[in-house]
């Protein structure tokens, strides 16, 4: 085993989409008193942990959601690097730090990655059972600075999402243009016009309609579509443009 | 003086608009042997330093230009942390880091900021001589990944600028229309077209014509306009959209 790097970690925050509701996986943390059992705290973090020796900065993030959440090849993104002195300074981080990792350094500087997947389908396995899926909306109390990575991580979520179609990391392989649209409208944290909408969509070469309907559902089942990443990478349009 | 932490640095790329071309300032590394003199090599680096004990990331990123440009009170953001191991190790670095700061870490994470500034009159000062302009087209032999920092930290500013007007930083407080077109040209590298572009700003109520003209030019002057940060942050529309 390398030793880690003490003031250095990565913090990856894992966004799946369940077709109504955009979620984050969160692993809990509790602290017990070593004598008595007793529970002297429970909330929840992020998948963190510290760089090793001799690993790049990325490979430490693929090694953190293999090691905490069982995922693998799926999408990741640094987006931001949170280094206040006092982002590990609130009273239960405190506790956390002087009982269960006296050895890490006071200020550590964290990398965020985020990651999207389908999290209808893609579950935290047996072995990593603290580990949970909290809608964005309705997040429970959080470690360290992990209120403002999520944040700071939606934030460019929804960025990268204005500029490529990165929303199909979150859906399954075929999907209704009515769940792309609750992905959209989850993301974005917004209703979208359906009919405007659909107009958008019909102009993306890159969604190809199958002559296949959903199956298994009560009301009358919708034409199901793909994702083509071949088709978007050979059909994109650089947007080197400005806003007004 | 707080001591630094031997592992984690800033580089801020600072870019500046001289109503032509986008440049950016670098300083000039040059490696000397202490006992004959002679120099073993020249080359140009980032302006960066090592985070302090006890320092913020975005305080070492002001304290950076401040001591080593002379800058401040300047637009200043984090773009993107570069933390792969080989990313010093290339011969001269390796040189250079021996005989110069055989202190720090062979593994430096470094966190990247960029500045914009209107290089036409912001000129590194007396104090900071080794500190010169270059064209972002034609830059010199670089130090470490800084030739991967810079590429990153333009692309950076090609997304930030499609979102934001971020490109009035660069201009001095009165410009006319062409000298506007030149720096999103500059920034965005390609040739715009002028009438399309003088219909996108007439949509920009933030763009202020003044009842003035250009003054000190061989050609018919221009009329000159300013940009409010106040009217921007009251008209903007959040562009939480998506793209096809």
């Amino acid at each position: 085993m390398r030793p880690i790097i003490p003031n250095i970690s990565v913090d990856c925050v894992v966004f799946g989409f369940d077709m109504k509701k955009l979620n984050v996986l969160l692993t809990e943390r509790q602290l017990k008193d070593p004598k008595t059992d007793e529970i002297i705290f429970t909330d929840y973090t992020l998948q963190g942990h510290h760089v090793l020796e001799g690993e790049n900065l990325n490979e430490a993030a693929i090694r953190v959601l293999r090691d905490k959440t069982g995922l693998h090849d799926i999408f990741l993104e640094q987006f931001h690097t949170f280094g206040n002195t006092d982002r590990m300074l609130n009273e239960r981080d405190i506790l956390w730090t002087e009982k269960i990792y006296p050895m890490v350094a006071h200020h550590v500087v964290s990398v965020g990655y985020y990651s999207l997947v389908d999290s209808a389908t893609v579950k935290p396995d047996q072995a990593h059972q603290q580990t949970k899926w909290f809608s964005v909306e309705d997040l429970p109390e959080l470690g360290f600075d992990h209120a403002e990575i999520i944040e700071k991580a939606l934030y460019c979520l929804r960025v990268k999402l204005s500029r490529e179609p990165i929303g199909f990391e979150l859906l399954p392989e075929k999907f209704t243009l009515s769940q792309l649209q609750s992905l959209y409208e989850a993301v974005l944290g917004k209703k979208l016009d359906r009919r405007n909408f659909r107009k958008k969509v019909a102009l993306m070469k890159y969604v190809i309609p199958l002559d296949e309907k959903q199956r298994g559902v009560a009301h009358k089942p919708a034409q199901v579509f793909i994702f083509s990443k071949d088709v978007y990478q050979r059909t994109k349009k650089e947007k080197l443009d400005f806003s007004i």
